[in-house]
């Protein structure tokens, strides 16, 4: 049983979880940052985040909180051959330092691809999904992951490689259209949701490339797009070894399905998705690699399925004192481990958000997306 | 009995503590960091530096810690009155937020004057000591320490104000000649030590001044000027009403003052060092105001005093490992708790310190500076 951190906004920048680093900025992505900054700036603000954001420390303090595995995305530009972003596998190799330092294990999660597979602001380019229908980009993304396992395929701290962080399939493509615009209309063009039928076939051809480096003991890991009932048979059908499901599950999607703001239907949708995992567990491991304890209950205001300060603001409706915030947050912190004990691990989003919930008010209640913020509140227990 | 830590290297930088500011400069102090990059450059590193480096997560960690008071060196142009350095009020201002959210206090440091008070990397421009000399400057220094008091007196965060970090007097300032050269000769031409006859004037000056603007339930902290001995009846004599006595008590001293690396040498120069603190408490609160638990005898070389791998890489001579780093490391975090029991509280030195002792292997032991880093070693205990 795993219990893992995600280490998000790290080398995959989110404008939510890192706000200083697009100040005075339009850029809403990473696509757009280097694009609207000077090319000395750009480089200057990448390089102070990413040796400021996570550090050596940070290693440290994960262990000491009980955690044993790491989940780092990553984009695809990070051996820096995709102008103008800049490389980062230096700081993927600092990170296998440390983890090995430290005890933990990590899951590389390639989390971007190029024109992007779900068009969200974590996916490299916002409002855009196109890169199912460039075979040159599936390729480039096939290569990346080929060159990751042959980086790191034989380190002590490696737990895995997963193949493509959240591919929007039909239901999730519609939900992305409505939230998030694309700056670039033309860029747009070609948006289409991914099918099954094409995630089988990726996943089926990814798996073979990486098993062509990556020893077996070392697991490759699959997400689900958004439906975990598609994958019961599919792994042993192709006889992929080693391999884990990853099934990512926020209290807003509950919140977005039911319309409801009560503990009650936290608790139903949760309990729903504990049963369909633990059915899917019987064919193939699963793990729950994004969860967290954000919701929109504890901020006291509807926030539509998690839209953030950085995009929209929303009244506060109900006022949330401290003891409110704790026991809702431990009521959920605890629903939410009980059905985690049904799979074979989880992994929290996120460690770490750089937000000020006390000068800045609009962010009150966003720090439960912190796993350190949150053990300190005492509203997670590991 | 405060039981404190210091904020050091956010507001006043210390390349030794976050170096990767410094990347590719030959500036090795606060000084000339902005005269060896453009004026873009210098704001971009550090504004990401000071939106990173401390965050409100940090004062959430720290009163999870169990510390309940922290201490804030803060720089001359902390107003943004003295270019090119940019002021870095708004920093403070939020600070005194996330403190009186996480029930903390805060004393404030005034830890360098123009022209510097010691001449250390830390104390504005190494290897220049010239502030006292100057009464403009002087002045200055009394205009910063009345406007912060004006800002913050009534602030329940507020503990006090400490009026001047390390003023270094005459034996100081040789070990300061020794080990940090001017870039520029000529600014040392009128390099002098301060004279223990010029710090009483100064903080009488100070303290009335101070004390026109400051309530008398916040306290004024005076630094001994590395002779906790001239000070026992100054206080009284001069009528200062709430003020304490802030002394900064290093191992490395012992280190440097016996020329033994041996836990019974740490053990004999503490106690003595108790003992001289005990008889002037007789007469005025006293703080250990900096301490901390980085030695040699931990890192396996003869730091000379603590120099650190930006100025000077010392071969390890013995091989240390981490069962006999912990006890060592316990042994001296017991030693000084005991020592500082007899006192009115202490403040570590330093919460946080942005090094890589993994993949840096020059950086073996100085994570010893770090109470984070301590505690989650297990190397101390709050």
């Amino acid at each position: 049983m795993i219990k893992g951190v995600n280490l998000g906004g790290w080398l995959v920048l989110e404008k939510w979880m890192a706000p200083q680093l697009f100040d005075g900025v339009e850029a809403e992505d990473e696509y757009y940052l280097p694009r609207d900054l000077s090319e000395t700036e750009y480089r200057t603000r990448i390089n102070m985040h990413r040796a400021n954001f996570i550090t050596e420390a940070d290693f440290l303090n994960i262990a000491s909180l009980g955690i044993d595995t790491i989940r780092i995305p990553v984009p695809y530009f990070i051996f820096g051959d995709v102008p103008p972003f800049i490389g980062a596998i230096d700081y993927l190799d600092k990170a296998f330092s440390w983890a090995e330092a430290y005890n933990l294990k990590i899951l590389i999660d390639l989390h971007t691809v190029p024109g992007s597979q779900n068009g969200f602001d974590n996916g490299g380019i916002s409002g855009v999904q196109n890169w199912a229908q460039h075979s040159d980009q599936v390729d480039f993304a096939i290569s990346v992951l080929c060159r990751l396992a042959e980086r790191y395929g034989h380190r002590v701290g490696l737990y895995g490689i997963e193949v493509l962080n959240e591919p929007a399939t039909a239901e999730m493509f519609q939900t992305m259209l409505d939230r998030y615009k694309p700056r670039d209309p033309e860029m747009a063009l070609e948006n289409a949701p991914i099918t099954f039928k094409f995630l089988y076939e990726f996943y089926k051809q990814a798996y073979i490339k990486l098993r062509e480096v990556l020893p077996l003991d070392k697991v490759v890991m699959f997400h689900d797009g958004f439906d975990i009932s598609k994958w019961a048979d599919f792994f042993k059908k192709n006889e992929f070894e080693n391999v884990v499901l990853d099934t990512h599950q926020y209290l807003m999607i509950a919140e977005m399905k039911t319309g409801e703001l009560t503990l009650d239907s936290y608790h139903q949708y949760m309990n729903e998705i504990g049963d369909a995992i633990a059915k899917v567990r019987e064919f193939v491991p699963v793990v729950v690699g994004e969860w967290t304890l954000f919701n929109s209950l504890a901020t006291g205001s509807d926030t539509k399925g998690g839209v953030s300060p950085v995009q929209q603001v929303f009244d506060q409706e109900v006022e949330i004192d401290q003891n409110n915030a704790l026991s809702i947050y431990q009521d959920l912190w605890n629903l939410q481990i009980e059905q985690w004990q049904r799979v074979d691990g989880y992994f929290f989003w996120s460690y770490k958000i750089n937000i000020d919930t006390i000068n800045d008010k609009e962010w009150f209640g966003w720090d439960s997306w912190s796993l350190e913020r949150s053990v300190n509140k005492k509203w997670a227990k590991i």
